[in-house]
Order: structure tokens, then C-alpha cells, then sequence
């Protein structure tokens, strides 16, 4: 009998063991698994029969900081501390047409907030940032740690994908839990965006619960839960964080798609685009400013984000992060220069009446069919495809009119997108008697006038 | 985005994702989950996620027969029909000094049955069948499936473990399972025990399901609800199967450690032996006869097997057995030539009373110490060792006089298990008010009077 092998997989064993009963591991245990993990000691097929446990058992308040608190520590913890501002990030769980973050990076620090932003790519039904970003020809976001200082110095915001150094036991985690289906666990979940925005070095997170049909989390309980486990975990480890429930139960704003959701961007920094992506852009932005100490109240950095937009401000600092990360700015000055799709058809309306409902993952599945998602995540993105939405819920509508414009490259990608747009579209005799509100709650303790 | 791979992968999520939910697999799904594992085309990561999902979702009737007919077809099936005899196996789900099958196979042999007898190795605490036939110099349990036919056909019965074209996918899986906390689920287990029993080519399966302090399912409602689905799952399939549900409070004879076990075997078919052992031999072999059709009644297949050892016929058909199978009958004739212990040690009770409990699975494992089981897989066994226990549960004893007897090769091992042999005794003022049947019921509905 081999004692120092037999050792090493009892303890692995155990704890998988352990979590099958429900019973609640140690800091000393958890902290074990992740780092014999990440160095690659134990198996994944042993990693995975714990995940399996977890989605299934749950884990306490202290387990789940403590897992977070592990992946955080399984790499490079960044020190922005030499920076005067305080350092704020904001993270949305995803969703469709949900552009927000290339509106608040530039906004918030036009307005003195710092903002780090590490971000992520599509997966499933929803955008990714990053993937937007890179629809600006020549915009670069894989830039070493120390580039990223510089650029957050000289601008007061960067936006960058996560690097090597970055949370490694989360990347090794996902790519598990992504074929082992564990990825739904709010648990897990959490742990994996919090030791990712907890490596960042900031002050305080926002944090974008999305819930509806669009939502990965469809119900405001399970988003109000995840908001909530990530809030208490964030204060756990010594950080402000809010988080607001809202509503992703149809696209946001108009256009679903990677450059074009960077043309909507350009709309919303010069004072245009659609009403809902701007009021929620404000709202957050007001946010993102009272939590950076910039302003008193959330109302105040509401009024304050406006001005930025009005006065130029926020267009000029995008246009500069944009400028500095290695991206074209012809194209923000004119984003007919941002990659066109070669060919545009309409999805007309087979009835009149009402819109009552979209079917929001089903229009971000269409999406993604069109090639500007991943399917897996070996798949490239196409970035000049993509969808118009032009009617909304409560939207009224005549047979024949369009519902949206689909912009693509490929005709049976196209008719396939066709199909689940038209399906997704619930049109009734009459609009719905309330309208789902855009911010559900706030949940945090973090204290101020909201 | 590679098409063929995609539906590949997405095929055993699904599954994962399926079970996840507590959702029932269908047959094509399950059959699909584990053809893909025996062939390689799916990874062990996926799989132990898939097991931990089915330990704590559980299966339902359907699914628990298509996973053991999976993993049944997943090798060769024998085929024994030239035999004129019906075919009847037993197997027991495992226990400490259970060394039934050894009187059994040659007593329902000597009585006309024929007996196809696949075993298995000790894990745990708990011996296996193999390690106590290899006690006995020269036996080799390793016979390539023309031998063990033809050895059966001259003898009727034949004792060899599982040949690599047996349910090879239960060899993977129970690997995995030992090693990613998912052994104990009613559900693998029925699956595993029956998709090898199945392949033997049986027409009648008799299951002794261990209850008590020393089996894997301590309470008699675990072992009933193993017992029924084993059953179920064999009559689904077109066997007869019979459960016994039997006693494991205590050791079964007195004789724990292979080489002392196999001196019990032979005690017994010499018409000796400790009364509890001799009465389970009977009552066990009386159903076999019965399931054989060798008698009309189990209560004359008690006779007729008491009647087999009074005669000497069943000893001289295990003496031909073990002759067939390479074994030193002179060990047999003469058991002091089985292996022996250097030396010995008797375990002393500290305090006068009655013995009111026995602590069975810690004398099994107390043996396992010793080395005469295994503590991983690859460990190798001593067929000297073991502990013959001379105070059972109701005994009256005095202080300083002998509970067991150690028979060991080496010190610092012998004194580790004679700490957990007293450790294990429970001695009281007054013997138990009542005794724990041997015989504690009988599942399945193969008729017949009992």
C-alpha cells in the first residue's frame, strides 16, 4: 500500500464524499480541492462528481466565499492601489442586447470613477463584451497587465479579456463545469464571477442581475438568490457591492449583434438611441458614480452621467480608450466604417394586434446562428451580423409590417434565424395590462440615497 | 463550428443535463451513455458527473433494467445451455467471515445443480470469495472461459473471477465509481451485481443481501429496498430471483482471514462448524436446490443438502473442484497446509458481563490490518491472517479471558488491530432481552413452499 498516494486520494474522495451527504466542507478543505486542482493532482473526473454534488447539495454562505476566495487566490491579485481614484467595475450575468458596459466604462471615468473592466465572451444565447469590443477594426483586448495599467491611468477606464494570470482555477473550473453540465448553480456561478472581478483590485462592483426570458436566471427569485449570495460573498472579502435585478424578458435597446450593438453605443454616447438602454445606462452609471464616491446620491450621478453624454464628454473618453487599445476611431466617428453584413432581409408580421411577449433567448439564439455567437467555444464570431428589433412588447403591429431587419452573410443561416425570430414573437389583441419594469430591485447594503 | 463533434458532445450532456434535473433517461439513452463509455468516445468526466447525478436523483425501475442490460451486453453473455442441469448462482452483497459460497457452490453441485460462480475480490472491510479460494495453495480463480465450462460440466460447479469479456463496462465504471465517491447508490449497485450475474448464463439467481453493523447496508430497510430492485430487475430481464435478507450484526462463524476461512468451509462440509454458519449454508443451499428444481420444497432442500454433508459428498465435490482448478487437495485433506501465521495473540476482555453488540465492521476491518484485505485496489492480500472470534452476541464472559484470537505476521500491525477487535466488543450486565434472527425475510415472488 502506497501511504502517500493512498493519502492524497482520500482527501480528494472524501470531500466529494462529504458534499454527497450535504454536509458542509471546510475553508481548509475547499482550499484544497481547488488548489490540488488547479497544479492538477486530482482529476477532473473527480473534480466533476464534486461539481455534480455542489449543483445538487448547494453550499453555505461561508463554503461559497470560501471557494471564491480560493479561485481568487489561484492567481494574480491586481494592486491598482497607486491610482488615486477609486477603482468601481460593473457586471452584467448576461443577456441579449446588453451593450451597457462599452456606455459605463468611458462614462464612469469621464466622470472621475476608475474603471478596470476584465470581461468575457459570449456563450449560449448571449453576447460577450469582448466580442463586441473586437468589432471595432484593430481594437485589441488580450493586453498584458501592464499595458492595462497604463491605458486605466492615462484614460481612467480599460477593457480587456482575462488573462492567463487572472483567476486560472476559474478558467479550469468553467471549461469543466461547461461539459459536465454544472454550469447552473448559483453557487458556482458565483464563485466564478466574483474571484474573476475580485482579481481586479477594485474598491467596489456593480453588479447587472438579469432576469426574464433573455436572462440565464428566467425567474426574479433564482436572480434575486444569485444577487444576493454574490453581495453577501463581495462583503465577506472586504468590498462594496450592489447588485440591481433587471429586466431582460425582451432584447435591450434595438440591436442584437456585435458591431451593431457598437453603433447603438455610439447612438447612446451622443445623446440618441432607444429610450430603455439609456435609462438603464443612467441608472447603473448613477450607480457605478455614487459607489466611486464622485457623487452624494444615486440621482446625482443620474443627472451628472446625462451631462457627460450631452456635454460629449463620454463619447470623447470612449473615443479615446478605443484610441488607445489599438481600435480605429474613424469608426466611432463613422460607424458606417464598422463591419457590414453583405445582405439585410425583414421579418414581416404573418398578423396585426399587440406585442405581448419576445421570446428573448430565442431572438439571442437567432443571433447566434447567424454566426454572431458561439455555439461552442471554438467557434469564431461573425461581427457584422445580427438583428434590428423593431417592435417591442406593448408595440402595436399590422400584418406585414416588419418585426426586425436581419443582417447577414449566409442565406440558410438567415432563414433559419428568420424562423425563430417569427416564433418568438407573441402577438395577441391586446397589449399587456402592465408593463415589467426595467429596474426590479436593489439589493446591498452599501447604504446612500438611492 | 465541427457538426459531428457537437452532436457527439452535446449527446452525453444531455444525458448529464437530463439527470441532473431528476428527469428518466430512456433505455436509448442510457444504452448510448454507456456503449459510448466502454468504447472510449466519451471522457470519465463526463461519466462520474453523470454517476453523482444518478446517486442523488436516483433511477426509476426502467431505468436501473436498461442500465444493467447496458452494461450486461456490453461483453459476452455465456452460454450454458448445452448443460442439462439448470443453472443456479448465489451471491451475497458482502460481509466479514462470509464464506457461504464456498460450502455452497460444491453442496448444490453435489445435489445435482449446476453452479456457474463468478466472485469477486475484498474491498473495504468486508473478504471476497477469490482471495479465500487463493488461501488454498495453487488455486487459480483465473480460467479462461473454455476451462471454467469445462470444468463445470465435470464437476458442476466452478469458482473464477470476472474474465475481461464479462460487463467489461461494469469494470470501468466501478473503477470510476471507487474513486469519485459514488459506490454506495442502490441503483449502481443492483446494476454491477446483476449485469455480471446476468452474463453467466444463469437460469435462477439466489441474492443473499447482508444487513447489520458489518454489511454495506447497516439498516434492514437499505437492504430491502436493494433487495427488491435486484429482483425486479432480474425478472424484468426473464430470471428467477430470489433475495434473502440475512443477518451481518456480528461475523458469520468465527473465522475472519482467508486461509482460517477456508478451514471453516471445510469444518462445516465435514459436518462441523459453528451452528449460525452450518444453519445459513442450509437454509441458502435448500433454496438453491429449490430454484434448481432438484426438490419441491426448500425445506427438503435443507434436508438433502444435510444429507449431502452427513454422507461426505458435498467435501468430496469440493475436493474435486479444487483439484479441477489446480488446488493442493492435500490442504484440503490435511488444513494445516493452508497458510499459516507466524504467530498469535489472544484479545482479552477487560470486564465481566455478557457480549451485547459486536462492532462487525471493525473486525473486518481489523483483518484488512492485518493484511487480509485491502485498503486500494492494488494492495495485495496475506492468506495467513485473520482473527477467530471466540465470544459472540448473548456469550456470558470474564475479565482476562479471551474474546479473539490473532493470528498475525507482524507486531505493530497486530497490535492496532486488537485495539479496534476491543474497541469493537460491547459487554453489558445483562445479555440482550432479544435475539436478532438469521433469516431475517424473503424477497421475490418465485413461489413455491417455503
Amino acid at each position: 500500500m502506497s501511504q502517500s498516494k493512498s493519502f492524497q486520494d482520500f482527501r480528494a474522495i472524501d470531500v466529494i464524499r462529504k458534499k454527497r451527504y450535504g454536509m458542509e466542507l471546510s475553508q481548509h478543505e475547499i482550499e484544497g480541492l481547488v488548489n490540488a486542482y488547479t497544479d492538477g493532482s486530482i482529476p477532473d473526473y473527480q473534480v466533476s462528481a464534486w461539481l455534480m454534488a455542489v449543483v445538487l447539495r448547494g453550499m453555505s454562505r461561508a463554503e461559497t466565499a470560501a471557494l471564491t476566495d480560493a479561485m481568487l487566490r489561484s492567481g494574480e491579485v491586481l494592486d491598482l492601489s497607486s491610482l488615486p481614484a477609486k477603482k468601481v467595475d460593473k457586471h452584467s450575468t448576461g443577456g441579449v442586447g446588453d451593450k451597457t458596459s462599452l456606455v459605463l466604462a468611458p462614462l464612469a471615468a469621464a466622470a472621475g470613477v476608475s474603471v478596470p473592466m476584465i470581461s468575457g465572451r459570449g456563450l449560449g444565447h448571449t453576447g460577450g463584451t469582448l466580442d463586441k469590443l473586437e468589432a471595432i477594426p484593430g481594437f485589441n483586448v488580450n493586453l498584458p497587465v501592464q499595458d492595462f495599467r497604463r491605458i486605466l491611468e492615462a484614460c481612467g477606464c480599460a477593457m480587456i479579456g482575462q488573462t492567463a494570470e487572472i483567476a486560472p482555477a476559474d478558467r479550469k473550473l468553467y471549461a469543466l463545469r461547461d461539459v459536465t453540465g454544472t454550469v447552473e448553480s448559483p453557487y458556482l456561478i458565483c464563485a466564478s464571477i466574483m474571484s474573476k472581478k475580485l482579481a481586479e483590485g477594485i474598491d467596489a462592483l456593480l453588479l447587472d442581475v438579469k432576469t426574464g426570458s433573455g436572462a440565464f436566471m428566467k425567474s426574479e427569485k433564482d436572480a434575486a438568490f444569485l444577487a444576493e449570495l454574490m453581495v453577501e460573498t463581495g462583503e465577506r472579502m472586504g468590498k462594496k457591492v450592489i447588485a440591481i435585478i433587471t429586466d431582460m424578458d425582451q432584447p435591450l435597446g434595438n440591436m442584437v449583434g456585435n458591431a451593431l450593438e457598437v453603433v447603438e453605443v455610439i447612438d447612446i454616447l451622443r445623446g440618441e438611441g432607444p429610450e430603455d438602454l439609456r435609462e438603464l445606462c443612467l441608472h447603473l452609471s448613477g450607480w457605478m458614480l455614487y459607489m466611486g464616491g464622485v457623487v452624494k446620491t444615486v440621482a446625482e450621478g443620474n443627472q451628472t452621467s446625462a451631462d457627460l453624454i450631452s456635454s460629449g464628454k463620454a463619447l470623447e473618453k470612449f473615443r479615446q480608450m478605443v484610441d488607445l487599445q489599438g481600435g480605429d476611431v474613424h469608426a466611432i466617428d463613422d460607424p458606417k466604417k464598422l463591419p457590414q453584413a453583405r445582405n439585410s432581409l425583414k421579418v414581416l408580421s404573418n398578423s396585426s394586434g399587440f406585442v405581448t411577449a419576445i421570446m428573448c433567448e430565442s431572438v439571442g439564439t437567432a443571433c447566434v446562428i447567424l454566426g454572431g455567437g458561439r455555439e461552442r467555444k471554438e467557434d469564431t464570431v461573425d461581427p457584422a451580423v445580427g438583428i434590428v428589433v423593431h417592435k417591442k412588447v406593448h408595440d402595436r403591429v399590422e400584418a406585414g409590417e416588419p418585426l426586425a431587419t436581419i443582417y447577414y452573410n449566409s442565406e440558410s443561416k438567415a432563414e433559419r434565424s428568420k424562423q425563430l425570430i417569427l416564433e418568438s414573437y407573441k402577438i395577441g389583441g391586446a397589449a399587456p395590462a402592465t408593463k415589467r419594469p426595467l429596474i426590479h430591485r436593489v439589493i446591498g447594503k452599501s447604504g446612500g440615497t438611492h
